[in-house]
């Protein structure tokens, strides 16, 4: 791929998480760039999105670098917010940039106090190995329990989109999931990029679930730094951002703890999008779901019991069920199908779920989950120790 | 204990399951007795359920017997409330009551056709084993993954209760959860035991949860056939009611599927009652959590975290919360405590976990939950097959 023009990176370790891997990221613009962000919804919220928030709404929407740090979220402690702004200020400093113009992420532990004087130490050295071609590097060190990086890329009208992402628990749909930085070199004005951010949000980020719980630091970001002089069309432009965000969504699912499978789950034939969605997610969401595919088991009645505990109204004897493309109920009943064929398919890396609703409803939508595995367990029982 | 006047019970294997255990079981109230249902909210419903129901309104309340089956959920058949009323019918027949007067309930795995033949076939032999001794065989024929039966036994001025549940999966809160049947010789008219019924529910079936998923069969039915002659105070048969139901609930969760421990979560400060399940019912679902349990981990950040999702308003740095009794935040941030101590604890068999919200907030719940293992994921990636 070719790189968005006018953009570096580096990392470092700083001595944040335990293991000697790079754990802090710096990405910066050349130039003040278009910014955009969504962030967790969580009420429990991080220092750094406190301080990214802010600095968003200071700057007007225009920044010029992130600073991310991994192995301790900066929550939850009496200092987070306080660590986040020194940090940003010191980052500030060194770039010669406003400390408005620099956005924070972390992501970690909870709890746990960050020591500012470790990022502070780390920043010399992170500066000075800045560079256009260290965009890998980067994308590593944002990594937590994530077994390998996320990164996708696109180009629209010539203009370059290049996206990192980091999460694989804690995932859940209607929030900007974990961490997510989208560099292009697309002029792109502030408010445009929001709008365009908000609607690739709703069919990437916000359609992903791997556990349903949701961070204190959920934070996708876009800057769009317009040097490559390219005003793509904005619908040119959105349907690439989302592309690329997709991308990333997908791939955090597929590397979702635990997870052997991703699964694409279609809702088709629901009274409205948003019920579509609710039901797409209660099967997104349901261990009973999940556990069954990760045993290859085409247990259709847990789909069906599933979709009926949404809060969504439907008839059940109009539903029709797919896994893997063989119908496996009709009318609400189990249709024909080969257990034994099926079981074979569902060993498969990627397993489909189609939910449809017969009759004139539009609603329509498509989610993304993965498997429930004991892998899972075993990761998130010693996570912390 | 001593068992209610009135009531006999039947267990046979009919076939249903695979393994040579008792699937049917009867209990049967020598007179007509009051009684009252909750079911589930699922939108998917089985059979029994609907026939129960409409069972439960033709007969005014006033039934005679309880019908169910485990091993087979006849739900989502083409059959399934034909199968469910034909089988009440025969019921209704050897036992010379009317059909109306039967409650049937089913357990099992969705989507398969019950074999209606089976059950009539089995219905004489389970009529002419009827014996007020045999409580325990009904309570362990209606088991499905359970590891061992429910049951919970209380006196009320001279009345008694008897409750028998199975459930270990599944289970939810806001609903009736899996199997319950309680009978007791008090009289208490049918309007009455319905409120009753409705309140206990509330702060026990209502507060559970294993894995947040919800059956489609769930009842919970009490039947109250007045042969002690005793007509209790209605707050002291509540109170006596909602101790059985509360006892069964408690089972059912320290027989999660997998479940090591059983998870008391105590919520206060709250808004509002509502305001505080909804926080507890956020802790006791997380995965998270769940896990962190599991491992003994002390990580209090997932469980601030888990209530920050939980949709209700309120002040993370106001909430103090303990594990085992022993502070591990205070106004959210960490307190000091030792981590090894409270590992430790940790690995007893019963866990606590108190969140409280400073203020005036008079809002409070009682929620158990346990803790999810990779035993669960074995069970439910193979229930089927």
């Amino acid at each position: 791929m070719k790189a968005p023009l006018g953009f570096r990176y580096a990392s470092t370790y700083a001595g944040i998480r335990k293991v000697a891997k790079d754990d802090v990221a710096l990405i910066v613009s050349d130039t003040p760039a278009s910014a955009a962000a969504v962030f967790t919804k969580n009420r429990v919220v991080a220092g750094p999105v406190v301080v990214a928030r802010a600095n968003l709404r200071a700057s007007g929407g225009k920044m010029r670098a992130v600073l991310a740090n991994a192995g301790n979220a900066n929550c939850a402690t009496a200092t987070a917010e306080a660590v986040a702004k020194e940090s940003v200020r010191a980052a500030a400093d060194v770039l010669k940039v406003k400390p408005r113009e620099v956005l924070p992420a972390s992501t970690g532990v909870i709890g746990v106090e960050l020591d500012s004087a470790l990022i502070l130490r780390a920043l010399p050295a992170l500066c000075s190995g800045l560079d256009a071609a260290r965009f890998d590097d980067a994308a590593a060190a944002i990594l937590t329990t994530d077994t390998r990086p996320k990164t996708a890329f696109a180009e629209v009208q010539g203009a370059r989109i290049a996206g990192m992402a980091k999460g694989s628990g804690m995932i859940h749909p209607r929030m900007a999931t974990t961490l997510g930085f989208v560099m292009t070199d697309a002029v792109v004005p502030p408010a445009a990029l929001r709008a365009a951010l908000r609607r690739a949000i709703e069919r990437s980020f916000n359609r992903i679930s791997v556990d349903g719980d949701t961070s204190t630091n959920d934070t996708v970001a876009v800057f769009a730094n317009g040097a490559s002089k390219v005003r793509p069309a904005p619908k040119r432009f959105g349907e690439a951002l989302a592309q690329v965000l997709e991308s990333l969504a997908v791939q955090i699912v597929k590397d979702g703890e635990g997870a052997r499978k991703l699964v694409t789950i279609e809702v088709a034939g629901a009274a409205s999008d948003a019920a579509a969605e609710k039901i797409a997610r209660a099967i997104a969401n349901s261990p009973l779901v999940k556990t069954a595919i990760a045993g290859s088991d085409p247990n259709w009645g847990r789909i069906l019991s599933a979709a009926g505990n949404a809060g969504v109204a439907f008839d059940p004897r109009q539903t029709d069920v797919e896994m893997q493309g063989l119908p496996v109920c009709r009318g609400g009943l189990a249709a024909e199908f080969s257990e034994d064929d099926l079981k074979k398919k569902l060993d498969e890396a990627e397993c489909s779920i189609q939910f449809r609703i017969r009759g004139r409803g539009r609603g329509h939508t498509r989610f993304w989950t993965c498997d429930l595995t004991e892998e899972y367990i075993r990761i998130n029982a010693s996570y912390r120790t």
